[in-house]
């Protein structure tokens, strides 16, 4: 694994801070050590940590613009960021510089009900976003795992995927218009506020998903749905993850339902949170689903009967229904504390986010299962099973010898999911976490085009340098 | 109105033709007059037209990689097709050189029922891929006017809408991957065969609506999703327009029901369409809606219910619900009628397609009105009006006042959409047909940044040139 650094020396000159200083007002450029050791990492705790020099709060596309400008001038590394729920490294500063930190910017601009759409600023939370546009019986369905604190600005950046992908899409299926400060400081404004325009490139596309190395997101506009009248709660245990894999096919497969989140957890996963005080657990469970339906009233009690019966057919030995609210809620939680849980297995873990066609899950499943035992590293599956993304979760110690392992197995497991037509992302990006592994899907040319565009939009190489491309 | 041109000289040498020879077998290379003629043009028959030296009708992407090659060598404009059935003159040889016909590449690869994809090649015509994909009980939604003849190659240049987007999104939410002949004759694959993958730049989404002008597609993979279980189809008719935008919100805000289509007809169209020997139009209206809703069955019935009645209480004077596939069809056959029947009225017709947020439809059509009278000329107005996507067709005679007239009435109104936040091209795309106005909806720096991204992919501008930017 890659080694902490610190930085050596600032990145930012006595002049390029009077500048900041100048631009922004000296209140707003912080420099404390104890504040910049915070900044110095994200959500992948066990990735390379590394402190900025300075960090500015942004609170307007002004100051965005103002700072960036410095930077474009002085030739200031800046690594925008949102809450750093991030999970690929995407907000580290790697090279030390700017952290320009955008969740002062936090308005929700406008939510219009009748044009089925809303502005917000980048530093806008998910969670508080998807409860306002529900008031308005709307819906924003990208909902990534760490909804209640990420933000808007990263999940475009990152374009999250999250629980309700196979039936709602994700990220970039809402995005309709971006405000961005590119590189040099300059602010454009990308797509339009209709559901459709075909003016010119797809400029939004191309920043959705671009991981904060294109330009700094300033405003977002994103479509809206109606509010589905009534959500249903099942969760089928299995004793074999396969089993619960064919259960995902038959929902989808067999019975034609697309449920709004389709969750697999395997055996691993469900031991790491036994005890976790909220669903009991049955003992033989070795994997479960769990299944969000949702839309018309009649229509959902329909499709939970739908669901149970593929469940039943494909070995589920039981099957809960979560009669209220709060049962839902015991059930989501237990979903949702499976991430920080499996921490505490073998001290650390590795978090990758393979994404493969579903026909090939159970053959990932299979091998990741083989790896694990050759190794006696325990690699601990969930995930979007609809989408095909599964969180592999590679549980090891401290120490060099773990680390090798782990090491090779990721590589292993990178060659297998890309050799079946997989993905080495389906959704937390590549940001340092898989920065080595890019080129392994990616052929060369499509990289070095990728890297080109890089080079097009910030020749300087001032955003969030680092990522994405290391060769 | 632009007028016709003749290409003075061949952009074709001795020396390149004799390449194109090699690369293909002389019987692959078209030089007669009769067939070029029939290239001189598209489905935008007022529009500028303009013979190509040379017709290629290449059938592996191998034969593009070739032709592509020579063209750059040489510097010889090529231009991509498909059917030729685009509405921005998209298609048309402007500068002369090769067009480069992808219609006997008309293979479907490969239907994925078990992972919802399918990879075609460019040439394969929308409807056959429709029907093709629902024998597997497979949906594939972007569904442009033109499916009967469009291909899917063009549907991807110009990112097609059609009649289903409100609810299913248009031709860029169901590309997954592409294999593209870049203009220096190298050939590309973007995305991945997974539903999800954030791994590095969206390379797919920005070759989506670039309109032949950055490559050329010659694999398509796509996303599909289950066949609703059934559709129902409504035609509502109104007096007045307004009250049809009226139960057009109705529908969406009012009953929550997002309908599979949408359409607005007004009743410049529906006298253009009288008589047409189809379903009979009540002698008093003045707009219809035609409505399909899909879906499972029962909820289908229960929306069919919820249309009716938003329709009625926004001022509908009769709602014909089909009861037969045979009277679905018949209803269908009115709505298609239309583009061609405008013709009739004053001999020329010029379609625009601007698209609102829908709030301000209202408003668009009462200033498209009133210029119609303003300049005795008629604005035919109909379209996806779920989407706010309305089609205006100035009905103009032959001569210089009429083409005058015409001119400044699309001015005026794109200037007004524009103002308003709207886009001048929901889904026919720039072409050369809009290319003068692109400046007025994308600010300056947009514009320029989007024409350097013509020139990083294709710095020769060879790849269908003339297109999206004059200026």
């Amino acid at each position: 694994m890659i080694k902490d650094t610190l930085l050596k020396e600032s990145k930012v000159s006595p002049d390029a801070l009077e500048a900041l200083y100048r631009a922004l007002g000296k209140e707003n450029v912080i420099t404390h050590i104890e504040d910049r050791v915070c900044y110095s990492y994200d959500a992948t705790a066990t990735l390379q940590k590394a402190i900025p020099d300075v960090i500015i709060k942004a609170s307007s596309t002004e100051e965005v613009s103002a700072v960036i400008k410095v930077a474009d001038k002085f030739i200031i590394p800046v690594y925008p960021c949102g809450a750093r729920s991030g999970l690929s490294g995407g907000s580290v500063p790697l090279h030390g510089g700017i952290v320009l930190d955008t969740t002062r910017m936090d308005r929700i601009l406008e939510i219009n009900p009748n044009d089925l759409m809303a502005t917000v600023e980048p530093g806008v939370v998910t969670k508080r976003f998807q409860d306002e546009v529900a008031r308005y019986k709307l819906f924003y369905p990208p909902d990534p795992g760490s909804a209640e604190f990420s933000t808007l600005g990263g999940n475009v950046a990152e374009c999250s995927g999250g629980m309700a992908g196979l039936k709602y899409g994700v990220t970039r299926d809402y995005v309709l218009s971006l405000e961005v400060v590119l590189p040099d400081g300059s602010v454009i404004n990308t797509g339009r506020r209709t559901l459709r325009s075909v003016a010119g490139y797809d400029l939004t596309r191309l920043f959705v998903g671009s991981e904060g190395t294109l330009g700094v997101f300033t405003k977002i506009t994103v479509k809206l749905i109606p509010l589905p009248e009534r959500v249903e709660t099942l969760l089928a245990y299995f004793n074999d993850p396969e089993a619960a894999a064919d259960a995902a096919d038959g929902i989808i497969l067999g019975q034609g339902i697309i449920p709004k989140t389709l969750e697999f957890v395997d055996g691993i996963c469900i031991n790491s949170i036994r005890g976790y005080g909220g669903a009991e657990i049955p003992e033989k469970a070795n994997a479960f689903l769990l299944i969000d339906v949702d839309g018309e009233a009649s229509l959902v009690e329909k499709d939970v009967a739908g669901v149970e019966k593929a469940c039943w057919e494909h070995g589920a030995f039981q099957v809960v229904v979560a009669k209220t609210a709060k049962e839902r809620e015991v059930l989501w939680a237990v979903r949702k504390s499976i991430s920080p849980a499996l921490f505490k297995v073998a001290g650390r873990k590795l978090n990758e986010d393979i994404c493969v066609p579903r026909s090939k899950i159970k053959e990932v499943l299979r091998e990741l299962y083989s790896l694990g035992e050759r190794y006696s590293i325990h690699s601990a599956c969930f995930g979007h099973i609809g989408d095909g993304n599964v969180h592999v979760n590679f549980l090891y110690g401290y120490g060099e010898e773990d680390e090798k392992k782990v090491a090779e197995m990721v590589e292993q497991m990178l060659r297998k999911v890309v050799s079946i037509g997989g993905t080495i992302t389906g959704e937390h990006g590549i940001g340092i976490a898989k920065a080595e592994f890019l080129p392994l899907e990616v052929p060369s040319q499509e990289f070095q085009l990728m890297k080109s565009l890089k080079k097009f939009f910030d020749p300087k190489g001032i955003m969030n340098p680092g990522k994405i491309f290391i060769s």
